[in-house]
């Protein structure tokens, strides 16, 4: 019963592309992550996927399309939907999808961070 | 496949304890809304309840709790637990909750607006 301080949360870590998970309701996980680069190609078959940009600039790219997402913004990436996440620079990004979403969907890469081994902060 | 920006879809409206609907993914609506004043004890026998400040501050009472959010928390209501909010002044929140819950939960006032009488923006 108490609040969740999203941007307070961010400062407790720094490594890029490794979700925290701050929260679980309905079956979905809250998850927050720093982002900077380039991730994998990939997609989540039966997941749909939201982002919040809480703060920098998120390029969603797609196979025959591209969002771009500045601070504020919310994207939901569909289900079976191919997607690659770029950051020019820093970007920090609240997600909520269902528990036992991999991040990676289908791909796994170095990159890849199992939801058993997603830290709770 | 279009950003959905938080802020300005705040402009679009102007009453009080109205949800609208912004988006839906595996099953969530996910709402905004602009809070003033008390609304009801209520609860929602089978949904959780995820809050957003978004501007302003939020009180929620429980029946032998509450809890202060300020801009930038989070905050889940579990399923099946009486709380009452309460915004001193305008709030806006964005609320995450699976499709078909009633926002007054079981209780049915005047403030209660059906989920199909809810307008996406």
């Amino acid at each position: 019963m108490l609040p969740i301080h999203l941007e307070k949360k961010f400062q407790l870590f720094n490594e890029y592309w490794t979700p925290k998970i701050l929260g679980e309701f309905n079956g979905q996980l809250i998850k927050i992550a720093k982002l900077k680069g380039e991730f994998v190609w990939h997609s989540h078959e039966h997941e749909d996927e939201l982002f919040f940009v809480v703060k920098g600039t998120l390029l969603m790219k797609y196979r025959n399309d591209k969002v771009l997402l500045n601070e504020g913004d919310l994207h939901i990436v569909p289900k079976g939907v191919d997607h690659y996440p770029v950051a020019d620079k820093e970007c920090w990004v609240m997600l909520i999808e269902p528990k036992g979403t991999s991040h990676t969907g289908t791909t796994q890469t170095e990159q890849s961070v199992n939801e058993a081994d997603q830290e709770w902060i």
